[in-house]
């Protein structure tokens, strides 16, 4: 594709490094952006070099944070002795808008996937042994995918951590509310009828 | 949707005021930027306000270009007595990838669209006009898009270059290549029964 311009071809090749966007939806943002006001476009580069530049993870979960300790962590009213272990940042906002969690957090930053060359060590998995070796924390609480690689960073977090004798919790697997049960795969309703419960009114 | 950052939140608001992207969406891009070296995304960001502030249309046909005239009118080896009238950017690229056209372009900016809001005095007609009242073009080669608004968008231009007695000429309509006919709309199809041409080996 020839472009007219290269101050247009600049822009289209930047946001078709972008996952997902290919070069005809980096053209049709492009020339978007080319009617919108400069006050607009200006607005839009600098939240993007401000939030580069300037945002921080907390130092205590590794959740991205505009301060040093972010705001579940240093809010007094939250159960700082339970720590719930999610894979990524929108993992902690899925959990928060449940509005049913009101422990802290432990962002891994991944999980453990050698396909991928994901390691243990790239993970925030030391930090988190070094957390609960403090000897503050009663409870960790899994809330990884229900992924091979979730289910293989699970065991492998469950081993670093049984020296120390916390408490180490899963988050429940069964059927997913409204779904058919026709249709759901039959690992998750086999294990759904081992693991049944008491019912509750 | 509460972010756990101002900064996250102020860029993905911003991402998600392009067309086609959510907040999902906008959250998954501005996560993928915040892993990318600081380099990657002030270039990014430069790239854009660059775009915007740099940007010119050229004098002549109102295509993007980094010149006041662009490079396709400024070339000699061009046939600058036929004007191609396209509806945009991406048209005159479209057109220009087909490598069967060596005239020079005019860019309208769209078509007339009552229901849109959309006018003449909103397109670059009059100066398509006055372009063509200088005498110096021979034909006149209507591109737009085969839908009503094209079609009228079509007459209105034939109509004001009437007096002008300019050549006037709309690109064939018919079966595009490797179409079923079974499947082609019948307006299509009947008018490509009508249009029908000398066979041409």
């Amino acid at each position: 594709m020839t472009y007219p311009s290269v101050l247009l071809a600049n822009a289209v090749n930047e946001f078709s490094r972008l996952p997902g966007i290919g070069s005809k939806t980096a053209m049709r943002l492009v020339l978007h952006l080319l009617r919108q006001d400069v006050e607009v476009v200006d607005a839009f580069a600098t939240s993007l070099t401000r939030l580069r530049n300037e945002v921080k993870f907390c130092k205590h979960c590794h959740n991205i944070s505009d301060t040093d300790v972010c705001s579940i962590c240093s809010n007094p009213r939250r159960d700082a002795a339970t720590v719930c272990v999610v894979e990524n940042i929108q993992d902690v906002m899925a959990i928060e808008n449940t509005q049913q969690y009101n422990g802290v957090y432990h962002v891994l930053g991944g999980v453990i996937s050698p396909m991928d060359g994901v390691g243990p060590s790239d993970l925030q998995i030391a930090s988190l042994v070094e957390r609960v070796g403090r000897g503050d924390i009663s409870e960790v609480i899994l809330a990884l995918s229900p992924t091979m690689e979730g289910d293989t960073t699970n065991f492998f977090i469950f081993r670093k951590l049984a020296a120390s004798g916390v408490k180490v919790t899963v988050i429940a697997r069964g059927v997913a509310q409204n779904d058919e049960l026709q249709y759901t795969d039959e690992v998750t309703l086999g294990r759904s009828i081992v693991n049944r419960m008491p019912y509750k009114q």
